[in-house]
């Protein structure tokens, strides 16, 4: 531990690991563990979707010829696949393009330029629009909302979901127009919300136009056999009578093709309705042929599942390994704790308070490229300065061993030197 | 000529003519030549595409993995071939998912949002908003305007572009932000701009976030081997010292599948980095595989234009035929002219005034869809209700042949029974 070791313990520590931190600058390597992107193994098993939906194969099963105009809203069973993905029924789904990260930022300002359904104006004839920020959370999330101008809020992300005492209290005043969700395997902690935390935030008190946007990125993104459940929030909304209060979010980008997969949302049909109205006027429709070609790779529901289990089988070891490096290089020292997440993408590392970006900057000079400190907190400040967000799904393994090894060096000397001083 | 027809005569045409539809409204025809959506014959000539990138077919030229995040404006390789479409660089061009129409709405929302270069403050905080709408025009681009809240002014499309008498008068109203132009083939009548309207456009007194949407929607889409050349229009604005002024627009929705193209805007270098930024917020990137399907199946500017001369093979006994007809049973009567464009999607019929409306109504009851009266105007209303759209690209011929039979019949009528009144 740390905290028991002597001044001279502690000097000499820090000598031996500036050593080696020395020399790893010296190696110039080149690491990249910053984004959550699919790796090149991931993508090929998808690859089969290069050829299709095939020669001659453009209907769909209703017989629409998925390579013309029209269908403003997705193909019938490509809604009826986001829906088994979602826990929602069909016709509460819109099918859109190949970033769901667009399909929220289009709610979002839509909502400023019109409004939603129940709201009075739009959010831009209110004044000040605030925004909830559970954080850590997706840096991409906060980004379009002060994008737009809004007034960021923090919010602790406990193992539960967000901190509902202090959403209760945020909520109430009616300038605050909404919260980010990623409900299952949030980004970047992957804790999952509970049904408790679903059922405060369908019922408490807030604005007529107050939106959840529950991204439900990792919807299908396990890593063990113990799926944790997610909250059916469409329900709870429901059960609530604040039907309208959630738009739910997911995609295809980590289960086919990163850059060419396929969007949807889903909502009350007040907001459905809504949604398809202005959608009307932004576009001729979305890619059916894109559609068809997830639907003739998948077939149905199972065969995605059976997919993403393959999946799961090519990053179970990433984190695995990232898990026993921490634990091997920094374990029992009282100078970390991490994330051991059952699904989604990500690790998230508990530096000492105020050692994160110190950290995150030595990294980069010993080659190892990290997610900019700060990044999962609304306008990118973390006020411990100690959350680190760490992406194995990328780099193979041997560049995992070598940039987690590099990277517990950093955590460790950056600990001992903050100690010393 | 019907101006020369006696009350007896025309009271015997009348019940002839009146006998007839009668007869049509019985058989039950369901026709439809309502939008410019192509034809399954010249989407078959694309049906290659279905089985592309092809087998272990993924990187670009440079060897980007398109299957995965990243790239936020398009491949190079994509940047040129729109760069060689539109008559540009390929650093000027952004490329985008599968509509152009989205791409305008977006760059609309955004200069409502958060302005445009060269302006002062979003489109928002400007009061009242104006836009031009040459008329007859493309019923969609008016709407997105609409929808978003300006005042359209009508503006006459007349054989050389936009009436820029007009233009220039109403554009000296700072609160007029823009113009929407079709300036090849335009939508309906199938004018071409002239270089001297394109550099009144450039030239005129303007506001500083004035900008002219320039959808080359039909830059390849020639229908005879007279190519009329279209005007360079960001030299023009470059030339004129206004070289923020244009932001032009182009699509593969109709040269590939309507659907499943891929969408592009070009613009000056302040444009784009203006509109890259935004969309470093709005999106992971478009779909890069529907880019490198598009390159392989075309290799190059070359390969998409004969792919053109094949579509063009297609379109060009429809057009002819509607031509045909208007001119057998119309011709040298003294009721109507039309257009005889040498591009694009359709012809552009001007019956008796006060006539438009009645006309399509009665071809609905004997079967025949058309475009709904007006949709080629601001706010869907022919000031002299005379206007109508014929999109014959969709129907097979012996579909056009029924329908243009009704669709004469129902024009002469009209005209008789108004001559009676």
């Amino acid at each position: 531990m740390l905290q028991e070791m002597s001044k001279d313990d502690l000097t000499s520590r820090e000598n031996e690991l500036g050593n080696q931190f020395n020399a790893a600058c010296q190696a110039g390597l080149k690491l990249d563990m910053t984004r959550g992107k699919p790796s090149p193994e991931q993508l090929d098993l998808a690859n089969p979707m290069l050829s299709l939906p095939g020669d001659g194969v453009f209907t769909d099963s209703d017989g629409v010829d998925c390579r013309n105009y029209g269908g403003i809203d997705g193909l019938p069973q490509m809604k009826a696949l986001f829906a088994d993905i979602l826990g929602c029924e069909p016709q509460d789904v819109i099918v859109s393009g190949n970033s769901s990260l667009t399909m929220m930022y289009d709610a979002v300002a839509r909502a400023v330029l019109f409004g939603v359904p129940g709201g009075e104006k739009p959010w831009s004839q209110q004044g000040t629009v605030r925004f909830l920020c559970p954080a850590p959370g997706y840096d991409r999330h906060f980004e379009i909302t002060s994008h737009l101008g809004f007034e960021l809020l923090n919010v602790e992300l406990t193992d539960e979901g967000p901190d509902m005492d202090r959403v209760e209290v945020l909520a109430s005043d009616h300038a605050v127009k909404g919260i980010w969700c990623v409900p299952r395997y949030s980004n970047p902690t992957g804790i999952t919300y509970t049904d408790e935390v679903a059922r405060r935030l369908a019922t408490m008190n807030a604005a007529p136009d107050f939106r959840i946007f529950w991204d439900n990125a990792y919807a299908e993104h396990h890593l063990t056999e113990e799926q944790q459940p997610v909250p059916d929030i469409l329900q709870a909304c429901r059960d609530a009578g604040h039907p309208d209060r959630v738009l739910m979010f997911t995609s295809t980008s980590k289960i086919t093709m990163a850059g060419a997969g396929v969007s949807a949302m889903a909502a009350s049909p007040n907001n459905i309705d809504d949604t398809r109205r202005h959608l009307s006027v932004q576009t001729i429709g979305p890619d059916k042929l894109n559609q068809l070609r997830h639907l003739n790779f998948f077939k149905n529901i199972e065969g995605l599942r059976a997919h993403m289990a393959r999946i799961g089988k090519i990053l179970k070891p990433k984190f695995d390994l990232v898990n026993e490096l921490l634990e091997h290089n920094l374990g029992g020292k009282g100078i970390a704790t991490w994330s051991q997440p059952k699904g989604g993408y990500f690790v998230n590392v508990n530096a000492p308070d105020d050692c994160a970006r110190t950290i995150i900057d030595m990294a980069e000079k010993a080659g190892v490229k990290l997610t900019p400190a700060g990044a999962p907190f609304a306008y990118g400040l973390d006020p411990q300065n100690r959350v680190i967000r760490l992406a194995p799904s990328f780099p193979p393994l041997s560049d995992i061993r070598q940039a987690m090894e590099i990277f517990t060096l950093c955590v460790e000397l950056a600990a001992i030197r903050k100690a010393l001083n």
